[in-house]
């Protein structure tokens, strides 16, 4: 299922995508109709800690409308609405991945991949939606580079998650482009501020629920920097994989639903390249993850 | 004005302490009963972003409880209140500078004192209240460590807030005790899995509002581990002064009501003793900052 977060009618909804349409399924306008008393959320991050058992929910609200004879009241036309984040506001800042593709680790000057994780983060007035118009944030940043990552969306919370048992913490998957001001991340030693300049991390535009990914250690990732593919590689290439990703960091940090962890970028990014090539208004970056979609932005 | 946050009665409350007792006004209760129809916030961050304003508003419920003849109904003594942090969960995780104090960077091992500001976070699920009984965390770390450190409450939020300004952005102060893995600092590079430990961060007891701080970099800090002093500091000797944090930070991250931006700490944590001396069950931290008062906690 591919669920995505929107405005319409000056409300913050969410719902699946109709297949085969450019649409989306007002689960929450269904609930009230046809669902009954039951308990439903109004945003998609008070669902993802269900788990499997929401997405069945959403599945039979689908259906209910789907066999009434007033589907066509519960969809809204892509074009009706104004899309934002899957999850506009994580719970804590989003949890980033440094140097977990050895390809990347080379580019950025480190002698040999990190031995042990590397775990920053990310204010959550970074997040921003696909399509959305973003900032180049000139006058504070001339070096601000993308990278293309898969997002993990945290269903379960929990602390001391054993590495067999991680997929159980698992919502679903989405695309995000953890936008760096790289003159920043180096002057300061710690990456906070360089990461953290608002929609410095787009996400989006779906969350593929897990049932659809059966190993996200087998997807392509590709970036385009206006139609350039700069970056192509496979999650297949992580160092740390993410059931290993979500073992390790709540072995420190109690993880919680809608959290993000972004698992980190493979080689390609501009400051790589010979020269940097680093965006500027005007540019255009798709990032497409196989199986999940692309995340497109425009820069202003 | 000394404020604070606590449980009443399954409540989560606020307000200021009652001049000359241990004890505090319930300002929410007063608003119901004498204050009229006037919106009044339900926790402390969501009145901080009113600043001095807010300040005054307490102000004035409270003098009209001790002019009515009900005065008694509306304190609360500190026997029968659950303390819990200020601000108990903040917007985004909580914001830290890392050696912002000469000798405490010599301690930590740098060669010379950084040349631009060290940002990181920590978890919001850090912040525990003063007094509440804190883990060690055995097993996941042997180096646990404190850093007694000077908490700047942010008010108005803000980016690109000039240093000129910057008290205008500041609601109040409180203590804050950075608690640190320090072999998980060290071997991940970047800090937040070490800094991120449930409970590492107690803050308070109280936000002491701005107005009675007339200069933050006037303030001795003393940290004592089981009555021994370990950190004899003194504010006046950050590298960045706490006006020079507001602009540099905001800078590059938007700052909300509610926002703790924490220091850094003197010189004489554990780890910089010879031999160092960790933390371990049964010992109590104590930092105190002059005109704020004293946080202390005890290690189960």
């Amino acid at each position: 299922m591919k669920l995505l977060s929107f405005r319409y009618g000056g409300e913050q909804l969410f719902g699946p995508k109709v297949k085969r349409e450019e649409a989306v399924w007002d689960v929450i306008a269904i609930q009230e109709e046809l669902g009954g008393a039951a308990p439903f959320p109004r945003r998609l991050i008070d669902g993802v800690g269900g788990g499997m058992e929401f997405v069945e929910q959403i599945r039979k609200l689908v259906s209910m409308a789907e066999s009434s004879d007033r589907a066509g009241e519960f969809k809204h036309s892509f074009d009706e609405i104004e899309w934002t984040a899957p999850i506009p506001r994580t719970p804590k800042n989003v949890i980033c991945i440094g140097k977990n593709y050895a390809d990347h680790a080379t580019e950025m000057g480190a002698e040999r991949p990190p031995e042990k994780l590397v775990v920053f983060t990310k204010s959550p007035l970074a997040i921003a939606a696909d399509e959305e118009e973003l900032p180049v944030h000139a006058g504070v940043t001339e070096n601000y580079d993308y990278e293309g990552e898969l997002a993990v969306i945290i269903g379960k919370g929990g602390r001391h998650i054993k590495k067999a048992l991680a997929f159980d913490h698992i919502f679903g998957y989405s695309i995000a482009n953890d936008l760096t001001a790289r003159e920043v991340q180096a002057a300061h030693q710690q990456f906070f501020l360089g990461k953290s300049l608002d929609k410095s991390c787009p996400m989006g535009p779906y969350i593929v629920t897990k049932d659809e990914i059966p190993d996200p250690q087998k997807l392509s990732l590709v970036t385009k920097v206006n139609d350039e593919v700069r970056q192509n590689g496979h999650t297949g290439n992580m160092i740390f994989p993410v059931d290993e990703l979500i073992a390790q960091v709540s072995t420190y940090v109690t993880l919680e639903p809608g959290d993000v962890i972004l698992t980190g970028t493979p080689a390609g990014v501009g400051k790589g390249m010979k020269p940097p090539k680093f965006l500027k208004a005007g540019d255009t970056v798709k990032v497409s993850i196989e199986g999940i979609g692309t995340l497109s932005n425009t820069f202003a």
